[in-house]
Formats: structure tokens, sequence, C-alpha cells
């Protein structure tokens, strides 16, 4: 095999599917990039058999082959090389000794036999789905916080995907709250439900450039999933079972309604939980009274006080959370102001906008009224 | 106490004097800083023991006395005030109870009685030198790297100031190799010599701004050293001891000479080191001849070559180091083409300019030249 590439084609091609190749493993051809030029394209491909990647790259193939290389070496040296548009040559004989020349160097590697290596498994594309790549990264990034992945029940290390015509519903939840976000797609589509792994659609947000305009297919197979966009494929095993039913967990009733600056509300908190060390659960106590929100923390290490502006209707409440679920649902909204929605102090309260594409469902904390 | 700061004056000062608060100490004071406003100046002081730094601030003071903060929170809950012009105001009662009040937060922490906190000593002003902060701030960053702080000889984890009219010479060394700069100044001093601890060179080099324009006065007594400069003055003790005599270990002898382009010689080497893993000793073997340097390293990775243009004077060698030895050398000098001395394949090699500005003694390893 002897493949020529430009630097920066290859370097781009190494980091995507790198995502799939885990750190550690006890097969140790996992650690490896299959570079496979039998055909007339050059693809790479990474898989962790949990999550498998394939990606097209530009460049010339002077002999066809395939060969499998150590992904951490084969990405250090293309990295490494300083111009941007250097060559690379990539050539492996018989024995899979691979050379690799770049610049003034010449580095020799063990190759490994590309047979050895596991292909991605084929997927049926009938059942799919079209969005754009800035929302499903957007998507993505305004739910994957709320997963739980090292809970004992498997489904909390997941996300729900669920198509519903021409919606799409994405859920995370873990023992405390509950994200979702609705997309509306161009298209109707046939209705599907799905549990995707966390790690997959974090990896997936990594490589999607976030482009408005470009598109990502998303086909949907019994046991695995496929997103399709760009010259890459990414192919994932689904988690098995049925996801939690968490409509009987919404509710639209409330007894206080209350807007505020979002970026004001987080800064605040923010600034509160420098006097709390990790582990350390001290609540945040919200004091909602007709144009204020007094909050207050108490630690060891001292206390805070706060005053907000807010318009609120309805009763006033004394409430407390984690600050840190309110930070993690306050930094990834959007909206300049935000509504938040309670019933009462031991009942969840609902950041929502008003035409529910995101839900942030949050379960308050039990705190001591006499000491605050 | 009640003093009034704008958030910038107030940060800026905590993070230079914060250089000084140790992170882990038996002496819970000495992770305060101390914010003494009983005259008509605040001035803020972090202090080890070792290193005491004190900066003077601007802001108001409402109400004369000291106190002490721990250093963390009170670093923390300033530096999170979102604007840069917000006023941070300071109080303590009798009880050293403080409110740090910024913005809509009110913060309420212990603070600590100023008088349990630890001065810096005194030092007599008469043995001086006075240089550029941008040289002070360069002569560091260009050997700091070679000294050994945890070796057993503690004049290794430090560095001579050497002051001999109007030279200042600055030396670090480690069993492996030697850095020297000379400095010449603009005025003639008093000849003395001292062996600075490096942790406060390192804190030093970090607060400096590195302006031209602006001074550094050192001032050396038999104990301490005393940089002052802005409106911050920096004491530590020093190594005590007579340093490593080093003239003997220079020679201005040699049998090779090359010139040889810094950056692709430096660019070459960081490449070579994809192919070791930390605690790997392996040689970087370099074989001058007449127009070409041929750089070689093995290791189990695999194999690097890589040739370089220079220009050689004197005798072909082979010769092997460790490639961080050189890598820490060339990436401090600033020199588009370097000269290196060598003599033989067992003896030191210096990298050094025409006139001595810069020294780097780098002893070579032993390596066996039948596996090359």
């Amino acid at each position: 095999m002897k493949l020529q590439f430009q630097k920066d084609a290859i370097v781009n091609g190494i980091n995507i599917v790198m995502k799939a190749v885990p750190s550690k493993t006890t097969m140790s051809i996992l650690e490896c990039i299959l570079i496979d030029a039998s055909s007339n394209e050059i693809r790479l491909t990474g898989n962790d058999m949990e999550l498998g990647i394939e990606t097209k790259v530009e460049g010339q193939i002077l002999e066809h082959g395939k060969i499998a290389l150590d992904a951490k070496l084969f990405s250090e040296i293309t990295r490494r090389v300083s111009s941007q548009n250097s060559t690379v040559t990539i050539e492996s004989d018989e024995k899979l000794n691979t050379t690799i020349r770049c610049e003034n160097s010449v580095f020799n590697i063990q190759g490994r036999d590309g047979e050895e290596f596991t292909y991605i498994p084929y997927i049926e594309r009938d059942k799919y789905i079209t969005l754009s790549q800035f929302t499903l990264k957007e998507v993505i990034q305004q739910t994957i916080f709320s997963i739980s992945p090292n809970d004992s029940n498997k489904m909390m290390g997941g996300e729900l995907f669920e198509v519903n015509e021409n919606q799409l519903k994405v859920v995370s939840l873990d023992g405390h709250r509950i994200s979702i976000r609705n997309v509306t797609l161009k298209d109707h589509y046939e209705s599907t439900k799905v549990i995707v792994p966390g790690k997959t659609l974090s990896e997936i947000s990594k490589i999607l450039g976030g482009d408005n305009e470009k598109e990502v297919r998303i086909f949907f197979s019994s046991n695995h999933i496929l997103f399709e966009f760009d010259n890459t494929i990414v192919v994932s095993r689904l988690i098995e079972g049925e996801y939690f039913r968490i409509n009987q967990m919404l509710s639209s009733d409330y007894e206080t309604k209350l807007s505020v600056n979002r970026r004001e509300f987080l800064d605040c908190i923010e600034r509160a939980t420098i006097l709390i060390r990790e582990n350390d659960k001290k609540p945040l106590i919200l004091q909602v009274s007709d144009n204020t929100m007094e909050l207050k923390l108490n630690s060891s290490f001292g206390s805070m006080n706060a005053d907000l502006m807010i318009h609120k209707t309805g009763k006033d409440i004394m409430i407390g959370f984690n600050p840190k679920f309110l930070i993690d649902a306050l930094r990834v909204i959007e909206d300049e102001e935000i509504n938040i929605y309670m019933m009462n102090p031991k009942s969840p309260c609902f950041i929502k906008d008003e035409e529910e594409n995101y839900i942030y469902l949050i379960l308050p904390v039990n705190f001591n009224a006499a000491s605050v």
C-alpha cells in the first residue's frame, strides 16, 4: 500500500475516527486505526465495538492495500508535521512495516494486518430522519449533562430519541432532574423510539461542525443507530429496554410563576458556589416574593445573600435547590429571560419556554427553614 | 475596617500576593492574605515564610484597620464579580466578621486577626542592581528549566546570581547540564554572589509584566533578596552555601562546530520524541558530516530518521543526547541560527552565541554505536 495526503486532510480524518478508539482496552487491535485503500477511496475506521466511526479522506492512492496502525502514534506523527500543506506519504510492505514520510523526517513503525480489524456493522437504511448539524449538536449539548452514566440503571446512561411525525423529542434524566428538547423536523417520518448511549452522543457533538446549512441523516435499526454527515458515518449500539415514562412526571399546574434574567441568575448562583466544596451538599434557598427573589447559601466557609429583580405571578414561595442542577440548566438555555414554574417546596420546578422547545424539571431539596 | 475598591484593582493585587500563599501548610494563618489599611495606604501581603510578597492596591479607606482573610475564598469572591468596573466593598467588625459586597451579592466570611500574620522581614537596602522587567523575566525563563529542586544538594534547587561591575551572570544546573545567561547592566555595582531559590524566581517571572521600559531593583542582604517593581516587593530567603565552581567545566576548545536553523532542529527533535514514553531513556543520535546532520532515534515503538542542512567546520562526529535537554535549551534561545560546539562523544557540547550572552552546556549520553 502507498498513499499520499495533504497534512490537513489526514490529520482531520484521524481526529474524527480517534473518537471511537478506546483509551484502554484488552484487545490491542482496537487501539489501531484501519486505513483501507483497497477500493478507489481511502477510508479510515476506528471501532471500540460499541461505537464505530468511518470517514473518507482525500488523498492519492499510489498502491492499493490496507493496514491497521497504532492510533496514538499515527495521530501524533501526522500532527507534528509543521506546515499545513506538507505532503504525508504512508507506505507499507508485505511484512506490514510502515514508513511515514513528512518533510525531512521518516518514521518506521510496525503496522498490523487490516484483516484483524472489525468492520463497522452493516445497517439497513430505511427508517431515518434528517436535521441540521447545528440542531443535533445543540440538542445534545442541551441535554447530555443530566444523564447518569454510572447508574445501575443502564437507561440513565443514554438519551431517549423519540420521533413522531415531524417531532423529535430528546430526553435525558438522572434521579433528580429531567431535560427535554423538542425539535420540529422539516418532514414527517415513521414513528420510532430508541435509547442512544451518552458516550456516542457526546463524541458526535465533538465531531459535528455545527453548520446550520449542513445536514445529518440519522438511521434507526432495531439494535443500532447510524449518523451520516459530511464524509463520515458513526454507528452505535442502542441501549436495550423501555425508557422511563416521563409524561406522568410532567405537569403544567403551578402556584408560582416567575421570570428572571438568565445571565444574572446564573452569575449569582455561580458566585454562591464559591462557598461550597465538592460533595458538600448545601442547598441554595430561593425566597420568592413580589418583585424580588432572594438567594441564600450558608456553609462552613461563610454565607452569601443576593437579590434579583423578577416578575412574579401567584404565591410567594421559599424553596431549596442543589445549585449545580440550576447551573447546568441555565448554562445551556439561550433565552435572555426565562420562566420558572413552581408548585410547592416539595414538588419539582420547571424551567421551560412557552412553546416547550425545552423543559428542565428539577427536584427541590429539603432544608431547615429555621436556620435560613 | 472598611475599604472600597474597583474590581480590577483588588483582583490584580490578590493575584500578585497569592503567589506567596502556600497551597498546603500546617499553619493556617499562612493560607490568608493580610489586608493592612492601618496607615494611609492599602497593602496586601502573602507570606509562606520562605517567600513574602507585598503589594499596594488603589482603593478608598473609609475606616482604618487590618484583617487576614482566607486567600482562596477572598480571591474567588472578587474574581467572580462580573464587571471590571464594579465596586467591591470590604468591611470587618470587632469580631472580625467580614462582609464583602459586590453587585447584588453580599458574602459573610470569618476573618482573622491581622496581628497573627507574620510580616515580611525588614531588609537593608544598600547593595543592589537595577535592570528592566523584561530582561529579568527573560533571564529567569531561559535558565529555570535546568534547576533540580528535588535534589539532595539544595544548591541545585536555586540559581546563582553573580554581579561583577556591570555584569550579571545567572546560572542554573542539574547533574547533566548547565544554563548560563550573561547580562550587561547599565551601571557598575558592588560585587555580590547569592543563590536564589527556584520557586522564588519562577513566581517572580509570573508576576513581572515583561515591560522593557519598567525597571526592577534587586537588593541583596546576607540572608535575603528583595525585588522591588511597580507597587510590589518580593522578599525571599537565600540558599546558604557556596555555589558550584562552574568555570572549570567550561571550555572554549572544540573539534566540531556546526550552525543549524534552531526552529528546524527543534521541530525535528520534538517529532522524534513521539516515539518515547516518559522515563524511557532513548538517546537521540546526531551524525554530523559536512553539510548535513542526520538525527536518529530508535525505540520499541519504531524508529525515526531525519536530515538537516548544517554548516560545519572541523571533524565529523556521531554523538548521543537525551532529547529533552536539547529541547529545553532550543525552546528558550531566540536566535534563528545557533552554533553548537563539540569535542568528542564523551565530552559536553556547548550551545552558545559569539558574545556568550547565553551558554548551554549539555552532557552527551552513551549509546550502542553498533545498533544505530
